[in-house]
């Protein structure tokens, strides 16, 4: 059988690895419009930053270790320009050819979505897109007086990280009350401070335009005027969805290609997975967006398992996040407060301050842990800011995973380690604490 | 209502506080043989390496806190000799009162276990029981050429770390292949490799006399001889059971005392909770000895709950661990390989080796980590040293308390942040590769 993958991002690869795998006659082709596969936008804050070198870097694998050790036949800076029922039509170097499918994912992933001023209107105005654009940053960043990131959310803040390393002067322009707008405003705030220690945080604040003669000057907002020779817009994405309306699949509430839990898309024979494709919130239920690299991983691997013939449910994903600030981490599994109250949810939540560490092992360090939950107990979401942020959404992953509720936070048999963690861990008195606003125990 | 609690460690406090939140007027007396409460043993170790001041630190709150704050009837320096119906007699200074209570809670916690050899025979010859050990421990070594640790299990591997940061030559002898007796040769090899480069760890040997006139001068073994004027032996603790055993109160196969899940004693009226107490381990859903700090200051909360009357049922421990070695981090939640064959399963597993990082970030380290798995999918166990391991274990944690399988495991949306972990986390892959062993997917 032949299938063809249109998108050689996390989820093309992982599926094009399985289906090989399970069904090692089969043709199973990649076309990538980029020269990479395996890519990893999510390295790119850090390939600015300098800690990783070349752009191959970012890649999990190279194209040579796909086609070689894999049997998978890579095509790179091969662009679909049209699908159709068993086909599509592919460019490459300005030639045309046609290629025929039994099976299709469309693994497309996402593109900047960018603000009515553009991006690249201007010589210094750049968008996150694709890992190319990373060399573009790094070499006008190190050039630049004066930068602008426009937007705070993950890669905003990751973004402006980079540019501290490097010693540059930033302002950063939010739209909303703090950065990570998704997050309570418990951990935004704190967020927030530490930020403002070392750039011009700009919240509540919308740019208008982003003006210069030759190259980008100055960014302008509702609120005021800032200098500018390099301006990043961090302003979100939006998911590649042109080839599956051409499909005729269907496409959900997010914009995104709507997908059974299969990951089947509503045409047969056509899959979807990746940034590109709905699932399943796990703790709403409900279909979601989550455009994140462990999860599209995730898709391509049981993509990849149910073309190649298998049943393989995917549950969906918590939106499990983690990030940092210099020393600050900060991370999050399901739904923050105002996301639940958004969702429809009755709601309580408990917020802790905790020591990093053992009463008796001073630091001075701490966390901050946010707890939401419905009425009934079942916990929806935890949000924590500080030191020891990863283990506590780990342990929230997988507690929300398996639909937990606060008694389970409190009995959940965490480890201690006095140099690590205070003995009563913050999600256990976060629990406790909600003990008290449910009238339980 | 009159309460009497021996024993003021974490669960004797925790219950103690409980008890006077749910019930203000009942009068509960709490008969602490130490001059010290809610004192906490596992600090010992970095009291010895000098993170911790005074013995004062190692107390989460002291007694004038417990008395005043909280309304608790604390006596220190104050022995139970005797307890029986109704009652028990308590030696202070050498005079002797008694005292009634219609509920008793026992948390008299462990002794050391020592080798016949025996503890405190001679001068130098150091066990570590009490906190107040701990300033003999820590002066000795200051003083001492060639100290011997004998045991290295937590306490061993700790007390070992803590000579080291002291700058102080240390031998180690350990009955068993490898230290962590409790785990699994992958990882307790990992740990021995590491602790080689510094120590002289005899491994597979046995101590048969501890020798001097009149201070310790040699360790002698089955295999060797070790000068030393410095040994401590971290060789296991027992619970202390006496006065469970003058009630009449029922020993577990363990030799703690039996409890239900409402940590009732066979006794009526009379409670444990803490290290002298079993519980229920969740992994094997039978009885089980865990004498940990978090477990017991749960327990502790949970009999104070139930002897004010509330009606709540304590679920158990897994015996989740975290310690480390220097830069090594080590932890385990649920059983390791032989301690699942010991107790019955019919178990794969998988080990995995990985990076610290997304590919693309490298720094060269590596977490190992093993699974353990029935022949049903059903998890039964996580040990991994390495970096990154406290936020695998309590990831693990969540898990087994829920009974999760290895699906679970696969399926988790862990977070991803390429600096701290690589996309595939490892607890995902060690599933994965358990899916092929079980041959589901």
């Amino acid at each position: 059988l032949r299938v063809v993958i249109i998108g050689g991002g996390a989820a093309g690869m992982a599926a094009a690895s399985r289906i090989k795998r399970l069904q090692p006659k089969w043709d199973v082709k990649v076309f990538e419009a980029s020269r990479y596969v395996s890519h990893a936008p999510c390295g790119i804050p850090f390939h600015v930053a300098g800690y990783v070198e070349s752009l191959d870097d970012l890649c999990a694998y190279d194209v040579s270790f796909f086609r070689e050790d894999r049997g998978i036949d890579v095509r790179i800076g091969s662009r679909v320009v049209e699908a159709g029922d068993g086909y599509v039509i592919v460019e490459r170097n300005g030639e045309v050819e046609e290629h025929g499918w039994d099976h299709l994912l469309i693994a497309t992933g996402t593109r900047p979505a960018t603000l009515s001023a553009g991006c690249r209107v201007l010589e210094g105005v750049m968008c996150v897109g694709s890992i190319e654009d990373s060399v573009y940053i790094r070499d006008a960043a190190k050039k630049a007086k004066n930068i602008v990131i426009v937007g705070s959310g993950y890669l905003g803040i990751e973004m402006v990280d980079a540019m501290l390393r490097l010693h540059k002067k930033v302002t950063v322009i939010e739209m909303g009350s703090h950065p990570l707008p998704e997050y309570d405003v418990e951990i935004g705030e704190l967020l927030k401070r530490n930020m403002e220690k070392l750039v011009e945080f700009r919240a509540n604040e919308r740019v208008l335009e982003i003006e210069g003669r030759d190259r980008v000057e100055r960014v302008v907002t509702d609120k005021g005027e800032y200098k500018a020779d390099l301006v990043v817009l961090c302003t979100g994405v939006e998911p590649n969805v042109e080839l599956a309306k051409q499909l005729g699949a269907k496409i959900g509430d997010s914009g995104a290609i709507w997908t059974d839990e299969y990951l089947r898309t509503s045409v047969d024979g056509v899959f979807a997975a990746g940034d590109c494709a709905e699932t399943t919130n796990i703790v709403t239920g409900r279909s979601d967006w989550i455009p994140l690299a462990a999860p599209a991983n995730k898709m391509g691997y049981v993509a990849g398992s149910n073309i190649a013939g298998m049943n393989v449910r995917y549950p969906g994903s918590l939106k499990s996040q983690l990030t940092s600030f210099l020393d600050l981490e900060i991370g999050k599994a399901g739904l923050s407060e105002k996301e639940a109250v958004k969702a429809g949810y009755d709601v309580v939540s408990a917020t802790v301050i905790s020591r990093a560490r053992a009463k008796y092992i001073p630091d001075g360090k701490s966390i901050t842990l946010k707890m939401v939950a419905e009425r009934n107990g079942r916990v929806l979401g935890v949000q924590a800011a500080g030191v020891g942020v990863s283990k506590r959404i780990y342990g929230a992953s997988a507690l929300l995973y398996k639909g937990a509720n606060v008694e389970d936070f409190f009995f959940t048999d965490f480890p201690f380690y006095p140099p690590k963690s205070p003995v009563w861990d913050p999600l256990v008195i976060a629990a406790r604490n909600l003990f008290r606003k449910l009238g339980i125990k």
